[in-house]
């Protein structure tokens, strides 16, 4: 479900969960446990996906079959991965090995840096297009990588957008030819920030995301109670459903 | 002085005021009335102009006759404007179908999205140059569409670009290289948005303008003031009134 | 130390502290009194360095001679010169005719605009690589510029770019081939400004910087004794010392 990787001082968390590295439950509690103790463990941390695919998201099959009550503490979790990431005490870099929609987008919107394998791969929040509303912390981590008028523009419709846009536009980094090239840039870019004095590095980095400690604080509770009832709103449902019946005719 | 032209779900609201598209009283009056009806009765609304001006902003010679209470009232409602296509709950797209300077650009910022005929056409908030103030608001609406450093530079100088400028700026979305493909450019935009799950893309959109509610209803008394003082000051009735003197010289 | 040079109606101040126009208490206070003496005097400023160097930062030899106290008065020193730019009365305008890393790169950051020579010369905050923490208020002055992405990713690795990148990224707004011309360039887009309304240029400009009234305001007292309790922790200690070294070996 997730392989933990250690190239010296910067620890790789791979994503293994087939055959979509699809984020549900366990994987989501997973990541922010893995995430807290690789913080007291190693200098750096790049999330990783399998060649071809970085996540595609939300599990909508398995988060179908929660109620109410289990679909808030999913997504009370989602939010922690989220927060977990975006207030790291060590930097974290999403090496995007490939399709990163929805949910598998939003992890790279947390991270310090995203490099992207370059080809006919997808990224972008989609929620618009399958009836999900993206909640404003969310939103802003977007807007903070493309700008107010970009980000609204791709939300609101929903939009994804190839490597080469994704470079264009600011959503990733830098773009490499190869998996395993991909990889080894994002442990790279860890490398050479554990290379600087670390206190610096580290003080610096906490004002520069301080602004998402205080939006996780103030906006936690109303935007998960939101969701949850937008989720079982049926508009949504509907459209859920015939995504999954799509996902399954396939 | 405003066509009102169906295509389909979308409305396209074509400003019709010879010579120059000014914006009066009525013509202020009527954008509002019209803007809150059609939000009931389409699904997303088109501000188009005539081949060449979209608007020159601002009748100035009509609003010189007014005194203290005319131009509180005119400001208050021309404020009113800019909220009600800002914060519409259905998407507002600009075609922009040549020169756009000052309140006619402005009202283009407030849109979900701008589309410009390519050409030697003017877009910009010439305030500056014309002995104006621009509220905070207004001024916030052009920062988040080019950035804070451009935003600063052109509100001070009172710049104006032309379209391609406007289009690497990010002050427009998109050209056309004629009139009609202006205006079908901005609907075909509105006919993608509505093939969409609607409550998504109006949920995401909401959110997405949150800030503009907020700015609007904190900003807008003290901002009405502030501009109808400067309005009346000495200097500004010197800059307008020779503003007025070359206009009909012409 | 400082010369005044005045071109009509716009006052060049011209660093001119051997070898590398380094920020000393003297020069900073020096800064502060004749910026805003000319804000009664003159038009606009242009703050200007020696060919090849525009300004090497703090003169952290001689800061590492004051103790706690020494180093509040000159700390908030700094911010007061930094406040004194961003929020003069009348335009300020940074001739960047070489070298601008750290204390120099931050004056920049404050001003109207940056016309930079072209050249090998590095621009930046590097501050994270000698050890020191960037507060808040002038991280974001950085962010202004160019984005939260490009802005935090330079500010944690202390990343310095040529001219060309700062062009690129709105780190500067212009660059010229040659010492006089970044000096002329700077006057004329001074005088430019100086032939519109005065009421209505400084009126919109007051309104566009007003976030850094604010942010100095409430940041300056937290700001200040952190950035004193980091430049006296051993960390930042070894590594000053250390660049030191390195400086008089040279």
């Amino acid at each position: 479900m997730l392989q933990i990787i250690n190239h010296g001082n910067v620890r790789e968390l791979r994503l293994a969960r087939p055959p979509v590295n699809a984020l549900n439950p366990e994987l989501v509690e997973r990541l922010i446990l893995t995430l807290r103790e690789s913080a007291g463990e190693c200098g750096a941390v790049v999330l990783s996906g399998r060649e071809g695919l970085f996540s595609a998201g939300l599990d909508v099959v398995e988060l179908m079959q929660l109620d109410r009550d289990g679909m808030k503490v999913f997504w009370r979790a989602f939010f922690e991965l989220q927060e977990t990431i975006a207030c790291s005490p060590i930097p974290v870099v999403a090496a995007i090995t490939g399709h990163a929609p929805a949910g598998g987008a939003v992890m790279c919107l947390m991270c310090d840096y995203r490099v992207m394998s370059d080809g006919d791969y997808r990224i972008g929040l989609n929620e618009s297009q399958v009836g999900l509303i993206i909640p404003p912390v969310l939103q802003n981590a977007m807007v903070r990588l493309v700008g107010p008028r970009i980000g609204e523009q791709m939300l609101v419709a929903g939009a994804t957008v190839d490597s080469q846009q994704a470079l264009k536009i600011g959503l990733v980094d830098a773009l490499e030819p190869a998996y395993d090239k991909t990889i080894s840039h994002a442990i790279e870019w860890c490398q050479k920030l554990l290379s600087l004095p670390q206190h610096s590095v580290l003080g610096n980095r906490a004002i520069a995301r301080a602004h998402f400690k205080q939006e996780f604080a103030e906006n936690t509770d109303a935007d998960i109670a939101s969701f949850v009832d937008g989720w079982f709103s049926d508009e949504t449902q509907v459209v859920i459903n015939s995504l999954i019946a799509r996902l399954k005719a396939k």
